[in-house]
């Protein structure tokens, strides 16, 4: 795997005025290429060591008072010599910092260009890398958690292990190959199909966690129907109320993204268009649905709101209810009889008062329940990726084919190819086989500039 | 002057998603209290050195794998003890991380708290710590000059040298006075006369700049006036046309703050209100400028522009711009004749074809001119903030006093107690004498959180 290490720089931190903000400068010659524009010298400097000094562009002029962090190659997280540049968080001076770097060697980086170099250099393999930009964007506990586990290689150990298996599957089954003419069998059949099993039975459950994966990452869309009156607003509110505070202690930062969104034990649960169940209810008046179907087309878990109070209600909404269950096969649709506190007679399976707060902590369980299902998230590897959910698809096929081919007697050669096309769909995933250039760039071009 | 060095964290990056964001502790014992949740012991290392590990929580939770920069006490920006976790830039982790901060001995910085304690442990004198807060808000390559030049220590070395003056002066009057009985004069009358008229002339100028450099901070205010069809708008985009580019190749940073700033040789001018000028043309129409006045208010320079192929718009605008001038004496009105390409034989001082770019390079050079004055923006130290400008007054009427008592003969006690207000004015500054607390906070408070 050949890699120029062609000197690259970029703000990696926010993009706007802050107390400090840093430049990284990555690649060949990196701190020899900074080293003119310092007020000390880089060059006879220990790799991780920090140095204040002056900045100055390339007249001599003064950019900033800095702190600049050396690495040596081989130490740094792209593996290649980096510099990084803790500057005042100046628009004006990010610029200029940016303009002496580029006029003298280095040039812009690309999204995501030094988590690719880290993979290129093998400080990370691929399903690492793409953790980086996972960990990024996280934005609930379970999000941050797979994505934490997935970078500091948990899944890429299963992975290994899983193609280790099937190395030694392969091995044997090739060994028989080059004793073709004998007729011998060195294989146990036996002990091979429960091999073959065994991995199928991981790379399966591997793939089935993807649903939950790609939810914790991505939040669960909820849509919270009903007629007028039900109480959806309030139902809304309680949901909402002490359970947005994950992030609020930095003013500011996530007002416009997860309005209206609702954190339960780390989960993200999306409200999908509220506003519009709260102020168009008539349109869901007559149960007709046909607008509200484009709400619940979008949503993952449903809740229908029924009037406890009100027998008709009741009824009505499960007949909706069968209605919504037969057409979106994949949905959760939830019966939810609130106003319990006028009624209290009513004994369905989420009984709630949204406006005395009644049933509300069971209820968010449940759809923590729906979420998780069967997944230990603490202990098992949930997989949030899409391309790695094609892989392990594609190779839980090939594992289908070989267990096939096991019980029909096929013979060693045939098998060998599925084995082989099973490993390399698993290799896929971490890039321990050679990827496609063109895949490499559609995975680093959804990384944020700077990382 | 006591401090107590009680840990404090804050994010010291701007708010939002990054590459990486830092959080910044400083205070008593920060690499003690941060390290039972790093994997690497912090407290064995040496100062100034990164390190690379995991962050947990108080649970041995990962959060992130981070990377750790310590400084010892004395060795910071504070001059506290303190540690930088540069860490993945997601809300999720920046708050995570602060969440362990502060459960475990650290409090949420104030805003500009860093830079307080930086000056309180005399890291910093008052106006460089300013400085510093006029560093990050820069827009512009002057304004960064100024506030690079005040932090580096410039202005404070120049106040440094008035005061000695001054003290040297106060020790000459005060030997007088404990002589008194004798009736001696110690002090050269006339050598006393040209150094207080010498040090008057320096604090007189400092004071004068202010005007230059608060207009080169917040940028200056200009305003383009006129009756329709004279080419506002065609002078507005020849103005604006290739000048913006100085923040331009961060994407998005700048858009909203300097949509309509003009940035020639480095000095920030804003255009007031200028698609009101550009469309609300009418109002203007009559020059009877009721309207236009309130736009005239805001700026410190006007253009007026009279179209040069229409002898009657040329006196139409030369009587308007009498009549402003007249007003506001502490604006600078320009005429304009625009459109010389239909009519070359106007000669007025700024004639320009706005349509075909000509006299536009005069006139941007007559805009800085106008700003720039007589100072020497390189080399002359320029004062921008604005109690550095009311101390600086109050140190020259003491120093007048001082002039006139001398001129006067009055005796050396009544002379000491005014250079002494002088020194007193002066040193408020660079805070060398006892600061007010609620001073200090208003100071501080203008900073951003985490600097």
């Amino acid at each position: 795997m050949s890699f120029e290490n062609e000197p690259i720089c970029a703000l990696a931190t926010t993009n706007g005025v802050g107390a400090i903000a840093v430049i990284r400068a990555s690649g060949k010659d990196a701190i020899n290429l900074v080293n003119p524009f310092f007020s000390k010298d880089l060059t006879t400097q220990k790799s991780h060591t920090i140095h204040f000094g002056v900045l100055s562009d390339s007249n001599g002029k003064a950019i900033d008072e800095v702190l600049i962090s050396i690495f040596e190659q081989g130490k740094s997280f792209t593996g290649e010599e980096s510099v990084e540049i803790s500057c005042h968080g100046s628009n004006f001076i990010q610029q200029e910092i940016l303009n002496v770097l580029t006029s003298s060697g280095f040039r812009l980086a690309e999204p995501g260009e030094f988590t690719k170099r880290a993979f290129m250099n093998g400080k990370l393999d691929l399903s690492q890398a793409e953790a980086v930009a996972d960990l990024i964007a996280s934005q609930s506990k379970q999000a941050h958690e797979i994505a934490l586990k997935q970078l500091r290689g948990t899944f890429s150990s299963q992975l290994k292990e899983l193609r280790e298996k099937l190395i030694h599957f392969a091995s044997l089954i090739e060994l028989e190959l080059d004793f073709s003419e004998e007729d011998v069998e060195f294989a146990d059949r036996t002990q091979l199909k429960k091999l073959v099993a065994d991995v199928l039975k991981m790379v399966n459950r591997l793939a089935e966690s993807f649903k939950l994966g790609n939810a914790l990452k991505n939040g669960v869309p909820v849509a919270i129907v009903g007629a007028p009156n039900t109480g959806k607003s309030t139902l809304l509110n309680q949901l909402l109320g002490e359970n947005r505070a994950i992030v609020s202690n930095i003013a500011g930062t996530t007002r416009d993204v997860i309005e209206e969104t609702l954190n339960i034990d780390g989960i993200l649960f999306r409200l999908i268009d509220t506003a519009g169940i709260r102020e168009g209810a008539e349109e869901i008046e007559a149960m007709g649905i046909e607008r509200s179907f484009e709400k619940i087309e979008q949503a993952s878990i449903v809740l229908c709101l029924a009037d406890a109070s009100n027998q008709s209600s009741i009824d009505e909404v499960k007949n909706w209810q069968a209605e919504l269950e037969q057409k979106y096969t994949d949905k959760k649709i939830l019966l939810v009889a609130n106003k319990i506190d006028l009624d209290w007679r009513i004994n369905e399976e989420h009984s709630i008062s949204a406006k005395n707060g009644i049933g509300i902590d069971s209820l968010k369980q449940k759809l923590v329940d729906l979420v998780v299902g069967s997944f230990d998230i603490q202990n098992e590897t949930i997989v949030s990726n899409a391309r790695h959910y094609e892989a392990l698809i594609k190779s839980a096929e090939a594992l289908e084919k070989v267990s096939i081919d096991l019980e029909n007697g096929t013979t060693g050669d045939f098998i060998a190819l599925d084995i082989r096309a099973a490993m390399r769909s698993l290799g896929n995933i971490t890039g321990e086989i050679e990827i496609d250039r063109d895949i490499l760039g559609t995975i680093f071009e959804r990384f944020c500039i700077g990382k």
